[in-house]
C-alpha cells in the first residue's frame, strides 16, 4: 500500500507556480492577481480565505481581500462582483461560500464572468471542461487528476467508480476520468443515492473516488485487493482529545480499507491540500489565457 | 418485446409544438423563427436541411434558408454567423455540418451565440445541461430522454451502459441519464474504445445506449434478458436491393438482440426521427427563454 501525499504534492505545485511567477515578473509582466470576497464572520470561511490569501503571498501572486458585512444586500454584492468583473488588472476572483441566507448563492456565482471564474463553477467553464477544451476546472477534481498524474497511476481501460454526483466533485471527476487524456480513458461508473448494489459495483472498481460526505462509508468489504482509493470526504467529527474539539474524517474506513489498496489518499493530507492548490492553478490558467 | 416507435413519437411532439405555436400566434406574438445555413452542395446536407425547413413549415415556425457556395471563406461565414447572432427576430439557427475542409468547424460552431444555439453544442449550453439548468440540449440525447419519458421506462436505480463517448451523443446522454430527474437517476457507466470487458459490462446493463457508429456491434450475447436497448447508430450500408443503393443500419444486431429486450428502438424509425424533432424542441426553448 502506498500513501498518496497530497500535502507534499500541493507544496510541489506551489513551488512550480512560484517559479513560473518569478519568470513572468522577471520578464517585465505584472504578477497574476487573485481577489477573494468574504461576507460576514463565519469562522470556517475566514480560515479558508486567509489560507488562500496566504498561498498567494507565498507564491508571488498579488492578492486582494474584500470583506463585507453579513448584512450586505444581494444587489450590493452583485455590484461588488460586477466591479471585479470589470477590473482589468484582476485575473480571477472567488466569493467564499456559504453566503448569508438572504443572498441567492447561485445568482452571485453565475454573475462572475467566465474568464475570471477560478472556481470553475460557471456553466461555460463547466461545459468547456466537459467538452475537453482548455479552461478552469473545479479545484477538487483538478486536484484528483494531478495526484493521478504525479503518482503515475494507470487509468486507461480501468474501471473507475465515483461515489456521489455533486456538481463540484463527483460529476466533474466522473467526466474527467472518462476523457481521452493521460489521466483519463477510464471506464467510469457514476453512482449516487439511488444506486442499487453499490457494494458489488465498488468491488469491480480498479479506482474508487468517494465524494459523499459520509464518514467511513466505504468499508473493507466494498474494495477489491489492489484498488486505488481517492477519499474526498472531509467531515468534521467530534473528538474530545483534540484541542479544536473535532477531527476530519474521510468517506473511507481508512484503517480497514488501506491494507487492501495499491494507493490511497489519507484524510487529512490527501485531496484537501490539492483542492487548495487547484485554485492557484486555475488562476494561472486565467492569467495565461489573457497574456500568454 | 416492445418496439419503440420514434417516428410516431416525433410526430406527436411536432403536433404538440404546432398547437403551442398556434396559441402563441393567436395571442398576438410572432411565431418562433429558425434559420439554417447550408454551405455547398453536399447531398446529405441538402436533404437534412430541407427536412428541417419542411418541419418548420409544418408546425408553424417561420424559417429562413441561407445558401452559400462551397468556396465561401471562413471569415465570410463568420460574418454570416455574426449577422444571425444580431438578428432580433431570429430565435435560433444552425450551420449544417460537415463544412468544406478549408473552414474550421469548431470555430464556426463556437461563434454561434449561446442563446441561439439550438444544436446545444455551445460550451455554455453544454455546461448548463450538465449542471441541470434549463437550456438547449443536443438533439439526439434529448430525443432519447423523450422516448424514455413517453414510454414510461423506469430509469431510477437502473444500470445504464452508454457505448461511445462523443460530445454530441454518448457523453451528454450519460450525464442526462445520471441526473436527479424523472428520466434519470440511473447508475451510469460510460464505455468507449479503451474499455475492457465491454461484454460483461453490457450484460449487467438494464439499459444500453449504443452510439458508436459500428453496424451490428451489440450482439445477442452482450444483452441481458429484459434489457432496454436504445440504438443511436445510423450507418449507411450498401444494399443493391434498394433504389437508393443503401440502407441504414444501427449499432445493434437487431434480429438477434430484439427478442431479449423489454424495449428496443429500430433503425430507421427509432432515435433518428427524435433527433430531428429535438431541434424543434430546442427552438421552442430558445423562444420561451426570450419571451415567456
Amino acid at each position: 500500500m502506498k500513501l498518496i501525499d497530497g500535502k507534499a504534492t500541493a507544496n510541489q505545485i506551489r513551488e512550480e507556480i512560484a517559479e513560473e511567477v518569478k519568470e513572468i515578473v522577471a520578464s517585465g509582466k505584472r504578477a497574476p492577481h487573485l481577489a477573494a470576497v468574504l461576507v460576514g464572520e463565519d469562522g470556517g470561511s475566514i480560515t479558508y480565505v486567509n489560507a488562500k490569501i496566504s498561498d498567494c503571498k507565498q507564491i508571488g501572486f498579488r492578492s486582494t481581500l474584500i470583506k463585507k458585512d453579513a448584512d450586505i444586500t444581494e444587489d450590493e454584492l452583485l455590484a461588488v462582483v460586477d466591479e471585479l468583473n470589470q477590473q482589468d488588472d484582476l485575473d480571477g476572483f472567488i466569493v467564499q461560500l456559504p453566503l448569508p441566507k438572504h443572498i441567492n448563492e447561485e445568482k452571485i456565482i453565475n454573475a462572475i464572468r467566465a474568464d475570471k471564474d477560478v472556481d470553475g463553477f460557471h456553466p461555460e467553464n463547466f461545459g468547456r471542461m466537459a467538452l475537453g477544451m482548455p479552461t478552469m476546472i473545479p479545484a477538487t477534481p483538478l486536484g484528483i487528476t494531478e495526484l493521478i498524474r504525479r503518482y503515475g497511476i494507470e487509468t486507461s481501460g480501468k474501471h473507475c467508480v465515483v461515489i456521489g454526483r455533486s456538481n463540484i466533485v463527483g460529476l466533474p471527476a466522473s467526466i474527467l476520468m472518462g476523457q481521452n487524456t493521460d489521466t483519463g480513458n477510464a471506464t467510469v461508473t457514476l453512482t449516487h443515492s439511488r444506486t442499487q448494489n453499490l457494494k458489488e459495483i465498488c468491488l469491480s472498481a480498479d479506482i474508487i473516488i468517494a465524494a459523499i460526505g459520509k464518514p467511513g462509508f466505504v468499508k473493507e468489504d466494498m474494495v477489491k485487493e489492489g484498488a486505488v482509493v481517492i477519499d474526498v470526504g472531509t467531515t468534521r467529527v467530534k473528538d474530545a482529545t483534540r484541542k479544536s474539539g473535532f477531527r476530519l474524517r474521510g468517506d473511507v474506513d481508512f484503517d480497514a480499507v488501506s491494507p487492501k489498496c495499491s494507493y490511497i489518499t489519507p484524510v487529512p493530507g490527501g485531496v484537501g491540500p490539492m483542492t487548495r492548490a487547484g485554485l492557484l492553478q486555475n488562476l494561472m490558467v486565467a492569467y495565461r489565457q489573457k497574456f500568454l
